[in-house]
């Protein structure tokens, strides 16, 4: 797990699915936002990762926090097409919003993967209201944990963008 | 579940994984067979099904039980191809033969699918050392049940093909 | 495991809870018997042990399998009291026979445990219709395996008490 | 699930458990202070509420949240003494402080259990670095919402006793 307070790269997707418009980090300042990337044909996404997901978009408020899936896939490039994630996330009753990271040119890896140097599938990364990146987890996390810097995330009412805190 | 014992149905496969040679009912005479039917994209499936398939395969020698796979895809064809299918047995490291069930003339539902007149996935099927259809089940059922059913098969050691036991 | 096919020795029972009248082996001939031994305090008991027990008790119909609780105290005997096992079987709504392994006589380890030369808690013992022991098994078993030997001893429907198969 | 911001009373307890000198919440103060009241024989108490309370213990160090584990028995009082607690706690190999809450005199609900209004066990109380109940819940919490409550009240890190936030 790496903590950090830079600022969280700006999400380049190329498709969204379960959204009718794209979303975008510099949208939902104000807001906690938990980015949970997968891959559909990835196991450790499907036990752990996904319903993780699943559990804090019911648990919490969308105006708390923005629960956001990203599809990045790194491999098998062939399978993990837009139209097979579509049914993966019908028969999988996921009610977020999924966005499908872009494709890096020559590179397996897309660019949101890249920008926020994530190590595989599935990571969890955690955005403040300032827009900061505060946590980013590779592999499982426990809901315990999770939980807790959620918590003291949303505990910053009033973190304005340069880190000052105004109440 | 259904109890019955009538002759199983031939298998029709397009392609195999994980065997070097095609498998027949008629070629596993003699043994137990355990048929398990999935669609790689089908979450009972994946949470229930194939792990138990799993826990047959690693349970019993195969001189006594074979633990056979089938990928019978009766909706969503385009995404659930044999290309897919491979990533997938790959990904979740399933090590018993699967097979892909022929596709049907006309109609979405897969051959052998239909011969047994399975109702979806994930189905279990036993075949007792005669070549007999024994049970069917469609949706989860619980190991202590599906291990008596099996622990009973192996029992009839000298059955003949005709139904005689021979011993 | 240990599979033998010695008689299985007569449970020696000071108290019984879940049943009008005492229960002896004897008097089950005709039927499996599946012998869970447990401590009320005892972690794996109360983890894997009692709730297989009541797996197998729901699962199966006492004529074709009677499942059976013993109360083996070996350890911290002023505390798992008869009494207390008492509250313990309300609490945890265990429904099948279970009986109070006699205490042994300058020994810590009760009678039927010693007869049974059994190792600790959770223990399961498998007796056929003939009464013989047939499985032995200190901790955890996997129902798929444990159904699996029930399932052989099922099919075993003429077994004489001498051990001559007589259908 | 309350959420109140009363200050919390005092523990009254007889004996304590995993601690070499008493316990009070006075002392705690400037710490979170997570209590899991239970009974040794509740079932949901061995399922849900005393795992949870060592994954709490496991997971925090003891500097930021204190896990205190409570006996509150109300019925069974015979069999569920000092004597065997401490069996039990020596079993399960629990690892917090354990405290017995002192009877009541006339009642069967302990004094503590009643001074915090409990309605049964197990339960979850959380007070606050001023020494606050700050939520008090009854049966099972998940563990991600139990999580984003103690984050929230260990980023409160400047709360005078008084309410105000000094920072």
């Amino acid at each position: 797990m790496k903590i950090s307070a830079d600022m969280a790269p700006e999400l380049e997707v190329g498709r969204w699915f379960n959204t009718p418009t794209p979303i975008t980090l510099a949208g939902l300042r104000g807001r906690v936002v938990a980015l949970h990337t997968f891959q559909m044909l990835c196991p450790g996404c499907i036990a752990h990762g996904l319903p993780q997901a699943t559990r804090l978009h019911t648990m919490f408020t969308e105006k708390d926090v923005a629960v956001i899936g990203l599809h990045t896939v790194f491999e098998h490039h062939a399978v993990m097409t837009d139209e097979a994630l579509g049914v993966f996330i019908h028969e999988y009753r996921l009610g977020f919003p999924i966005g499908v990271d872009l494709a890096g040119s020559g590179d397996p890896v897309p660019r949101t993967m890249q920008k926020y140097a994530l190590r595989g599938t599935p990571s969890v990364v955690l955005i403040d209201r300032a827009g900061r990146l505060r946590l980013s987890q590779f592999g499982p996390i426990e809901d315990l944990q999770l939980g807790a810097v959620i918590g003291q995330l949303l505990a910053e009412r009033g973190l304005a963008s340069d880190g000052r805190q105004s109440d």
